[in-house]
């Protein structure tokens, strides 16, 4: 196995993820109570649009086919994520809660991600490719950063919930 | 579903987790062929080790029983471990540089989880439990740390292997 071989499969690995996590922000927006929270969703759901369309511009530079590759670590988180959407809609604070903590952990897996994309990428020699998964790892740090924030008031609120 | 509830859950999810991680730190030591990765890998086992010991108390202070919950997550991350550990042993330093990005994937997971149940904790105003988690914290990030400081010196190598 070569560099850019574990570079290509952890590349389809998050192309795989962040389809996933696409699909699955409406539904986190929709559940959400708090209103910054929902519109933290909202924004994310349309910057993942852009973090998609970058990862498609990476596989053209290597000139390959943008593909995906099952990631089944996001596929567990997503899964905890839609376990607490099914909780009952008035158990709405500590619904936001964990709704937080999950997008965190989605946060958290994208970061890990995108740190070893770009540390391979830079060691490859391949400036264009880091620039553009900096973009990407930018944004999930600052969405990271917001869902911190909001917590402090929900996470009050959640524990003061009967 | 009351906060108590979600950070009984949540506790339980970090719980299985350590101990599959405490399961496959001694393969992937096994495996790593550089000597910083191979001694990071061996004392973060026996940091992990001293984790689940914490987490133990934690459940005993809440007066329940320590318990793990199935967490897809950490299953799909340490899968795609070791898929990397039956790559052939002679694509060294390739390989290395694969388990420093899982190890990190890891590392990423736990402080997503260990930095959600803090908030809870600190919300419900459960110091004991605080400063607990919280020096399982610390040390996932000192882990992440260290891998990023070894992952310099082995993406080169890797990127240079034919």
């Amino acid at each position: 196995m070569k560099l850019e071989e574990l570079f290509l499969d952890t590349l389809k690995d998050i192309y795989f993820a962040e389809r996933q996590i696409l699909k699955a922000l409406p539904k986190m927006t929709k559940a959400a109570q708090e209103p910054k929270l929902k519109e933290g969703f909202s924004a994310h759901r349309e910057e993942t649009e852009g973090q998609v369309e970058r990862l498609g511009e990476v596989f053209e530079i290597l000139g390959k086919r943008a593909q995906g590759k099952t990631c089944e670590a996001i596929k567990g988180i997503i899964e905890e994520c839609e376990d607490l959407l099914e909780e009952e809609p008035d158990a709405g604070t500590v619904r936001d809660a964990g709704l937080i903590a999950c997008g965190q952990a989605v946060e958290h897996y994208e970061m890990a991600r995108y740190g070893a994309l770009i540390a391979w990428a830079t060691a490859l020699r391949k400036k264009d490719v880091v620039a553009l998964l900096q973009q990407n790892l930018d944004q999930e740090k600052k969405a990271d950063s917001l869902l911190t924030s909001v917590a402090g008031s929900v996470n009050k609120a959640a524990a003061k919930a009967a």
